[in-house]
C-alpha cells in the first residue's frame, strides 16, 4: 500500500478537476475532473449490466473495444442518462474536448457521468471546465474528489508490486456510496498502472479481480444505469509487456485484486448513511455460484444491515437470506458465527447475547455462515442500515 | 365486499385465538389461533420458495398433498424455523393437538407459525393456548389479530359472488408487514369458502390468483421461509362443484382473484413504517414476464420507495429499476407518468416539479410506465421507506 497514493502514483499520470457548476456549489467542490496518461496505454473496462445504460457507458464501450485508450474525462452531478441522442452526443462531445486538450484521438478517451438521471448536461459549464482543467502529476486526489456524489470521503489508494527488478505501481480513484442496498448505487471505479501488460490478460485480470471484490459489494443485475470500472496500463516503468504467460502475470494480478479489495471494502465502508462496514464470508458451500450468492445476498439484505445497525444478534436473518439466496444448505452440518461468538451448529446454540451484540457493535463486523454443502468459499462486503439512508434518499433532487 | 369480513363469514367456519405467552404481554394481544371448518374441505396451498423452510410449511405441504384439510393452526412471536428435529416434532404436535380438539385427523391440519427464527417454541404454553381456544362463528377478526407480528392492524375482508341461484363467500386474514422491502417478509394469507371446489381447480385458480395479487407484492425469491397462503373450500352452500369446466368456475376464480388483490393491496398499505401504498402499472411490455419484473422491481427499490416517502419527483429512478430488473424497454418509445403527471415521453418532458411532488403526497400513489415494446402489463404494489422502518427492523430481538 503506497501512503496517500491515488491514480497518480503509477509513472506517466497526471490528472486535475475543476468546479464546473454542475454540483450545487460548496467549499472545495469540484465536479468535472481528468485523467491522463503521457502515452497511450493498453485499456480495459467493464460496465453496468443494466438495460439501461447511460450515454456515457455506450461511448466509453465503443472506445475501449479495441484495447487502448490515453484518458478518461468524467463529471459528477448529472448522469446524462435518458437522454436520448442529445445525450449520446454530449457524451461525444466530452470525448473530443479532452482529446482536443491532450491532443489524442477522441475514440482514446474515456468518459463518466455520475449524478441525477434525465436532467440535461450544461455543456456550456462542461466546456469551460474541461478547459481550465489543469493537469498534474499529483493530481490523482483532486480527480478522486470530483467524481463523488453522495460519498463522504474521497477513495483513493495505490500499490506498489515489484516483479523482474521492477517497481511497479497500480492506483485507483473511485465513488460509490448508495451502496448501503446496493441497487442503483452508481459505482466509479478507475485505475492506473504504469506496468506494460498485454490488453488482454488485462482484461481477464481485471474481470477476475472485480469478480472477487466489486462484484461481491453489488448484487448481480442490482447495477446502475452508468457503473464503471476501466484500466489503463501506460508501461512508462518500461520492461516486457506482461501477458498470461509471463512471469510477472500472477504479481501483477495480486496486486490488481489488493487494489480492488481495497477500494471494494472502501465503497462499502461509505455507503450512504453506513456506520459500520459489514464482512460476510460463506464458507462450506456446493459450488462457488452458491457462495457468492450466498455472500451477497446477506451483505444486501434490508435486514440483516438493519440487525446490524441495531446490535441485534438476531442472526436467523442469516438464515433467512441464504434461504433466499436460493444457496444450498445443509442445516443439520450448517454453522453460524457473528464475530468470534457461535450461535448454531446444526440447531441454535446456547451463547451470551451480550458478547453477540458486543460483536455487531464494531466498526467492522464480520458475518460468517458455513453452509455445510462442501468446500467452495466466498466473502462480500456491506454496510449497516441506518435511519440516515432514508433521509439521504428522501430528496435527492428536491 | 362484505362489510366487516373476516374467513368466518363464509359459512360453515369457526375461529379463535387466545393470548398464550407467546409475544411479549401487552393488552389485548393474541397469538395462538385456530380456524376449523364444520365439515371436510378441498384444499389448496402455496409455500415459500426459500430453500430454508419454516418446519410448519415442511409439515403443512405434506398435509395438503391430498388437497384436502379441514383446519389451520397457526401461532405468532416464534417462527419455529432452524429448529431441527424439534421444530418438526413441535410443529405436527401443533397439528395433534388441534386435531385432537376438533375430533378430526392430524394430516388434515395445516399449520403455521410466524416470527423470530432459532428460538424454541415454548410448547408448553402452545398447549395450554389451544386447550384454551374457543371456536366462534365470528371469530375471524381474533385470528387475524393472533397472527400479527409487526403489523398495525389486523388483515380482515370477504366478498360474495352469486352463481346458479346461491350466494357464497370467501374470506380471508392476512399478515404482512415487513413488506416495505419484500424479502424476508413472512406473509400469511389464510382463505376459506362456502362453495364447493374440486381440489384440482381450487389449486389452479388459487395459483392465478396469487401471480397477480400476492406474488406481486413480493419479488420471486424474496420470500421469507414461513410465506403460506392456503384455502379451504367446505362447499356449505350447497350446489354441484365447481371445476375448470363448470358455469361458476368464472366467478369464483373472479371473486378470489378480488380478495387476494385486495389482501396485498392491504399488506403493502401496511408495510414495516409505510405512511404510503404505491401502486405501479407497466405497460407496453414485451412479455407478461418482463411486466411483472419491471413492475415488482420498481416497487420493490429502496431508492423508489425512498423518493415516494420524500414526496421526490426522482423518475430517473423508475427507469434505473426497469435497467435492473432486465425487461426490455426502449427507451424512445417509452413514458412515465407520475400518478397523473407525465414526465418521461421518448424524452425528458418540461413538467410542473411541484404538481409532480403533489402527485407523491397522497395516501396512495400511482407510478405508471410504458416499457414501449409490445402489449403486455401489469400491476404491483409496495409502499413509501422511512426511517421508522429502520427502527423497527434495527432491535426485533432485543
Amino acid at each position: 500500500m503506497i501512503e496517500g497514493g491515488s491514480v497518480t502514483s503509477p509513472r506517466g499520470f497526471r490528472a486535475g478537476a475543476v468546479y464546473a457548476g454542475i454540483k450545487t456549489a460548496g467549499e472545495g467542490k469540484l465536479d468535472v475532473a481528468l485523467l491522463a496518461s503521457d502515452r497511450p496505454c493498453a485499456a480495459a473496462a467493464m460496465f453496468t449490466r443494466s438495460s439501461v445504460k447511460g450515454a456515457p457507458v455506450l461511448v466509453s464501450q465503443e472506445h475501449v473495444r479495441d484495447g487502448r485508450a490515453q484518458a478518461i474525462v468524467v463529471n459528477a452531478g448529472i448522469a446524462n442518462v435518458a437522454m436520448g441522442e442529445t445525450g449520446m452526443a454530449h457524451a461525444r462531445e466530452m470525448c473530443a474536448l479532452a482529446a482536443a486538450k491532450l491532443g489524442v484521438a477522441p475514440a482514446d478517451v474515456l468518459v463518466g457521468s455520475t449524478g441525477v438521471i434525465g436532467k440535461r448536461l450544461p455543456m456550456e459549464k462542461v466546456r469551460d471546465g474541461i478547459a481550465r482543467i489543469g493537469l498534474h502529476p499529483d493530481g490523482g486526489h483532486a480527480f478522486a474528489r470530483a467524481i463523488m456524489t453522495t460519498d463522504t470521503r474521497p477513495k483513493t489508494l495505490a500499490v506498489r508490486f515489484g516483479c523482474n527488478g521492477r517497481d511497479f505501481a497500480i492506483g485507483a480513484a473511485a465513488k460509490g456510496s448508495g451502496m448501503i442496498h446496493p441497487d442503483m448505487a452508481t459505482m466509479f471505479c478507475f485505475l492506473t498502472t504504469d506496468a506494460p501488460v498485454d490488453p488482454t490478460f488485462l482484461r481477464d485480470a481485471l474481470r477476475d479481480a472485480v469478480d472477487d471484490s466489486l462484484n461481491m459489494i453489488s448484487v448481480d443485475n442490482d447495477t446502475s444505469t452508468s457503473d464503471t470500472v476501466a484500466i489503463l496500463a501506460n508501461g512508462a516503468t518500461g520492461g516486457e509487456t506482461i501477458d498470461a504467460s509471463h512471469a510477472c502475470a500472477a504479481a501483477f494480478a495480486a496486486a490488481l485484486h489488493q487494489v480492488c479489495v481495497g477500494v471494494a471494502r472502501m465503497l462499502a465502508r461509505d455507503g450512504e448513511g453506513a456506520e459500520k462496514l459489514i464482512e460476510v464470508r460463506v464458507e462450506g458451500a456446493a459450488s462457488q455460484a452458491d457462495a457468492r450468492a450466498a455472500a451477497r445476498t446477506i451483505s444486501a439484505s434490508p435486514l440483516v444491515k438493519t440487525a446490524v445497525h441495531g446490535n441485534d444478534p438476531n442472526w436467523g436473518r442469516l438464515l433467512m437470506a441464504v434461504g433466499r439466496s436460493g444457496a444450498r444448505i445443509d442445516l443439520a452440518r450448517a454453522h453460524v458465527w457473528l464475530g468470534g461468538t457461535q450461535v448454531f451448529a446444526g440447531e441454535p446454540l446456547a451463547y451470551d447475547e451480550q458478547a453477540a451484540s458486543d460483536e455487531l457493535r464494531r466498526e467492522e463486523v464480520l458475518l460468517r455462515i458455513d453452509l455445510g454443502c462442501g468446500g467452495e468459499a466466498a466473502t462480500a462486503w456491506g454496510c449497516d442500515m441506518t435511519p440516515e439512508y432514508v433521509h439521504i434518499n428522501s430528496d435527492y433532487t428536491t
